[in-house]
């Protein structure tokens, strides 16, 4: 089995999808209807959170076993399973129909995120956070060149990947040409452009991030209608992508608030 | 020396600032003048960014070594070493009064961000990062249940360690209460707070983010003279704490340039 447990490799781009840690994304899986195989508890433990998980495992006849840290330290990934260790199907990912049904559901213009690039799993997952939080209705990721959903973005996530809509596409170019067609408009990140509070970023939109290092690649950016910077006020010259991420996600929200 | 190299433990809280990877930070670290006893690096690695280091570690009498890729591997922390990784004097914590000074070589406002107890080394540098692009004037964390500067840190942080200064202090609580004698106001990220984008968040300021999983603690919450809250329009009811601290910086950098 340890062969299963890709360790301490934040570089990983395989699906492995099959593995969360942590209480609260091994509750968000059950709450979210996802078929839980097994979950691994640490023995002896018994608090609130685990006893819903105990709960809920015994409802839906998924298999139980409580072992010792020492296995559970040996299975984890992230290094913070907090006693909980759960092995689901593999991650499904969803339709780009998914993101608009749940919009129109919600009444909303459609907010989706579109990652040209994002390579850390962890980064990846804190940004799946962000879309949720923030009220986008997915997430549109690359297939080549970039993380898949792995078990470190799923504990990033805190479980969002189990409310949001993740969907893998392969030309992000072309996926952008389409919904424009759908009616919505983008803006990139990206420290040439002109700083987000003097743009109009109401309306459906789709806010495309790039790579960590590299940024957004010059193909996508050609396809963007606007492109918006963060006010750079010190030696750095740029956030962390994942960071980059909520500050413009949240000046959508404030401009959608208004 | 492989001891000293404390590998993939993201939750160490040892101040090892001694090891420095990647380009930039290593470049940066030239720049600001730090003392860099030792650099290591890929052998046959000579693109621009590497000649420019060459050339600052010959300046600087900097031992400099051609190593295998094998043996950056195996001293690497991070696993994004980049072909250097450089060894400084540790990491040396600055003084409330080095904050103060900034802000007044600039003729600002002090802006000074406060983290009571953010544990992840990764965050931390992620979080000084922001606190740098943003303009903000410094850093204080707590010497307890903390993170401090860790290698991990140093690399998220892109380089901005070196510019940023980060106090350590003992006491959240008494140095909110010292520097509220400074003139500063505090506002706390907070899910019971107000809706950030509804309060007065200009003048003198310190931004205090809690712990990834707790929050901010009682005993400093009820210091600060506000609670802000981010907006939550998914089910997911919290941000990524880097993530939530670039998005309250932002709110104040907008409050401040209207």
């Amino acid at each position: 089995m340890s062969e299963k447990f890709n360790k301490n490799n934040k570089k990983s781009t395989e699906d492995s999808g099959a593995v969360l840690e942590g209480r609260n994304p091994v509750i968000e899986a059950f709450r979210a209807g996802k078929t839980v195989d097994k979950v691994y508890i640490l023995d002896g433990c018994s608090d609130g959170p685990v006893k819903t998980i105990i709960r809920e495992a015994k409802k839906r006849d998924t298999l139980l076993f409580f072992v010792s840290k020492d296995r559970l330290d040996e299975m984890s990934e992230t290094g913070h399973h907090q006693g909980v260790i759960a092995r689901v199907a593999s991650y499904e990912y969803a339709d780009i129909d998914d993101i608009f049904e749940i919009a129109e559901k919600r009444g909303e213009a459609p907010f989706v995120f579109l990652l040209d690039g994002i390579e850390d799993p962890y980064n990846l997952g804190a940004i799946i956070r962000t879309a949720n939080v923030s009220g986008a209705h997915g997430v549109i990721i690359t297939k080549r060149n970039a993380s898949g959903i792995t078990p470190t973005t799923v504990k990033a996530s805190a479980g969002a990947v189990e409310h949001t809509p993740v969907v893998k596409v392969t030309n992000m170019s072309r996926t952008i040409e389409e919904l424009k067609e759908k009616g919505l408009w983008f803006v990139c990140a990206d420290m040439d452009g002109e700083v987000m509070y003097k743009q109009n970023l109401t309306g459906p939109i789709g806010l495309v991030i790039g790579n960590e290092g590299s940024g957004v690649s010059r193909l996508v950016k050609e396809k963007c209608d606007l492109v918006a910077s963060v006010p750079v006020r010190g030696e750095i010259e740029s956030l962390n992508a994942s960071v980059a991420a909520g500050v413009l996600a949240y000046e959508i929200v404030r401009q959608r608030m208004n």
